[in-house]
């Protein structure tokens, strides 16, 4: 059947949504919320019908702006319309949901009508929690990743060594990529840094970096500016690397689960075409990875599976018992990295870049890679070669800390007692800075003015919340009366009981 | 925040969609796909956000036809609009995939939420996957089936006895409750059955009533019908009897799980009133139950399940190796029905229908319970009943077998040989029957003229296919030539090796 193209000025996400008349519908034996395939030429793009007698006539189809674009279409010109069966990668989701162990062949089928939009959000999901459920073996981790980078672009930069770093999740204020690529890049080495937004932390790279730049390129762009300027900090989602990743990534966040954890970021890592990658593992109590052995365990995962896909991979284990610096929520974070680099920066910020950059060093043959690393951000190569790269990707190269925009209505948090900051609880910063609108509103976050081992007065600032509207901050408000992010004891030697877990009431 | 309500001419399925102006959007930090109450007085309703800067100015919000309705919303009005957070629910969705026990009150939660749109399908998906992988305790069993009852609505009979019939599902042309109803409600007793809509099958008892009568009414509507006729054969899902029933079904369907099988069933039933019960439990090679003692062991569960719940059930295990009659698909289903009540049907059908009621009236306490059920249908005052409810469901009480509409594509299956049918291949059936439209598309199906046992000479008519379109009976024939639905054998005695599995080319 044909049917005439109608645009409508409509947006709804990333689904892909086409109006139809009833008319056409019972014509067709169609019905709301089936799905139809749109044909154009060699593309095909499959849809979900709504319904909209005042909308569209009997003879045409109402597309949404992503159908539009997506497929090229012109207003008022005619497009093959067909019935779109069930997609065969139902059947692999019923055999994981049963716990059989999928094969590249099927995990491949998943994959790809994943990332063409043939498998509806409820039917990832159910995929998602099935292998939440089962766990995946690391054969199923290599086909995943192979998959996964096989359904997107990939980048060839040559023969050359390309260098990448990625921080496990868990610990707010991980603002260190702002400093590590240019150090990395300032050394000569080829650094093509794409992130992923936040998940369900209060920012990711990605959207601390969109703070103050572009993140936003077309592969052929990275290509130039990491050509120009040997680094670039980019999110990976607008360039479609492993596209299916970002769409996995959607359906887990409000179930907090996350089964794909090493082929989400390993197919990262190789569609962008690294070589040697450096992985830090943040350990602590409220960090993704609670202990030591655990982190070892997790370590010799991303060797193997690094090794099964043909890249070096080099672990690190971090400290992750409270945040990196002391700025959480993009813009915040965002400045406080440019602090650094101008700097001016906190302590632990400047050791975890250094260390970080110093391991990518050390792979790359330099001597003295500690030292190096140092040198470059202490003389400031390193912020120039930011400046470099803000300005490669839109943002103002003679940017000053004070120009980046933090959200206006504010609140400082008092400490209520002297003493000593003795416990910081990550969840709660977290979950405070994400009530105030991080990472979205680019302007939320937390400045935390006490970390652990700080001395506190009675009546001194904690830590101040930023929002960008009054109603999320009253939210966090509300959600504080409950919390204690930020522990503070008088004398922490004699505290030797330090919770009391109570009976259940029955 | 206030906006002035703006009437879509649109539908989206069952989801509550509003548009925003991308004005808006910037203004409250909101996103699209994030999702927004909107409040009217003392009603609340989660709604899911699009853009479209061409539908709707700056203090607008565009509603969807459902989203007005649900509301009742008029066109003009201020409605106050307030973030959504993560429901609590959610939280308990994590400790199922974590594979917990949940308690009644999680239970409730997630319930609750599922009927108010509050969890989207991705969420309540990844519950069902999860529930499906660790399966259901019976206390987890009562709880849903408590829960879903109290989201929904309940009819209350007084003190009077009220019988109802359900049968599970892997059979193809089930079309007994259709003969069920009139012959039970002709002898004096109450049986407001509520059916569902196929979910798997070919057609729901509600699909098949549905192509000769109204199936959808108001609780009132249907408490006044039953008080004057002792019976209706309606559609569940109309008039939210454990509405989340339906939701959850919507779901389950293409990922062809169903977990909640006890309590889906027992929910309607008790909301409907029920205290006495027969399931019909059908037992076969290609029928939901495959041997006698997993019958015997659903069978036990049910009972246990209606004890919990204050309701008397019986089991009756039937023979489901094929068809009940001969007809597949809504239209092809009530005629067959029709002709029987008047006297001119298959047996299958007959001593199903007199055999399950039979059930039903020594539950009663009636006297000679098979010989009375068998009178009610013969004498014709099973078929004066029928025409009573036909007629107080909107349809004519005056019908004719060929009044009723079969879809006019068709096509018929001729035996290549002669010999005997050996077996009849439900699954098949069902999926030819929904190749060519069924359910939804009511003329569509299939017409079986060679059951089990059955001699067939080369050449003859094996069954003919029927379709409302040219394009779903192609697909049948594509379909059709990997099948084999009824299978015909020369001689039955002679082949003692029935299928040879062969070893996998790798």
């Amino acid at each position: 059947m044909k049917l005439k193209v109608k645009k409508l000025f409509m947006d709804a996400g990333d689904l892909y949504v086409v109006v139809l008349n009833s008319k056409t519908l019972k014509k067709y034996a169609l019905h709301p919320l089936d799905r139809i395939d749109i044909i154009k030429g060699k593309s095909r793009l499959t849809c979900i019908i709504n319904v909209g007698d005042k909308i569209v006539k009997e003879n045409e189809i109402g597309v949404y702006l992503e159908v539009y674009k997506k497929m090229k279409l012109r207003d008022g010109e005619s497009v093959e319309i067909e019935l779109q069966e069930q997609p065969k990668s139902l059947m692999y989701i019923r055999e994981k949901i049963q716990g059989k162990t999928l094969d590249y062949k099927k995990i491949y089928e998943i994959v790809k009508d994943t990332v063409n939009r043939d498998l509806t959000e409820s039917e990832i999901s159910a995929f998602l929690t099935a292998l939440e459920i089962h766990k995946i073996t690391m054969e199923e981790n290599e086909y995943l990743s192979r998959a996964m980078i096989e359904t997107g672009n990939k980048i060839n930069w040559g023969k050359k060594r390309i260098f990448d770093k990625h921080s496990l999740g868990g610990i707010p204020g991980k603002k260190e990529s702002l400093l590590i690529v240019p150090i990395v890049a300032a050394a000569g080495l080829t650094i093509p840094k794409t992130s992923s937004r936040a998940v369900s932390s209060a920012s990711g790279t990605a959207d601390t970096m969109e703070s103050i730049a572009n993140v936003e390129f077309t592969l052929d762009e990275i290509k130039r500016i990491v050509k120009k300027h040997g680094g670039c900090i980019v999110w990976g989602g607008s360039v479609d690397l492993s596209p299916a990743d970002d769409i996995f990534i959607q359906v887990e966040h409000p179930l907090e689960i996350d089964p794909m954890f090493l082929p989400s970021i390993m197919s990262k890592k190789k569609s962008v075409g690294s070589t040697d990658v450096v992985i830090d593992i943040p350990m602590g109590r409220e960090a993704k990875v609670k202990t030591i052995s655990s982190a070892h365990t997790l370590a010799r995962e991303f060797i193997e599976l690094g090794r099964r896909l043909s890249m070096r991979v080099r672990c690190a284990i971090t400290y992750g018992e409270q945040p990196i610096g002391h700025a959480i929520g993009p813009a915040l974070e965002a400045r406080e990295a440019l602090e650094t680099l101008m700097g001016n920066g906190p302590n632990s910020l400047i050791q975890k870049a250094i260390g970080l950059s110093s391991i990518i060093f050390d792979m790359a043959g330099k001597k003295k890679p500690m030292k190096l690393a140092e040198y470059i951000l202490k003389s400031g190569k390193a912020e120039k070669k930011f400046r470099e790269i803000v300005g490669a990707q839109g943002g103002d190269p003679k940017l000053k800390p004070k120009d980046i925009h933090i959200g206006e209505k504010k609140f400082d948090v008092i400490s209520k007692k002297s003493g000593t900051v003795f416990w910081i609880r990550n969840f709660q910063l977290t979950e405070l800075a994400r009530t105030l609108g991080a990472p979205k509103d680019k302007g939320a976050g937390i400045y935390l003015y006490k970390k652990k081992g700080y001395k506190v007065k009675k009546g001194e600032k904690l830590f101040t919340m930023f929002s960008e509207s009054e109603a999320k901050l009253d939210n966090a408000l509300e959600k504080l009366k409950k919390m204690e992010p930020v522990v503070v004891r008088e004398r922490i030697s004699q505290e030797i009981i330090m919770d009391v877990i109570k009976e259940v009431k029955r």
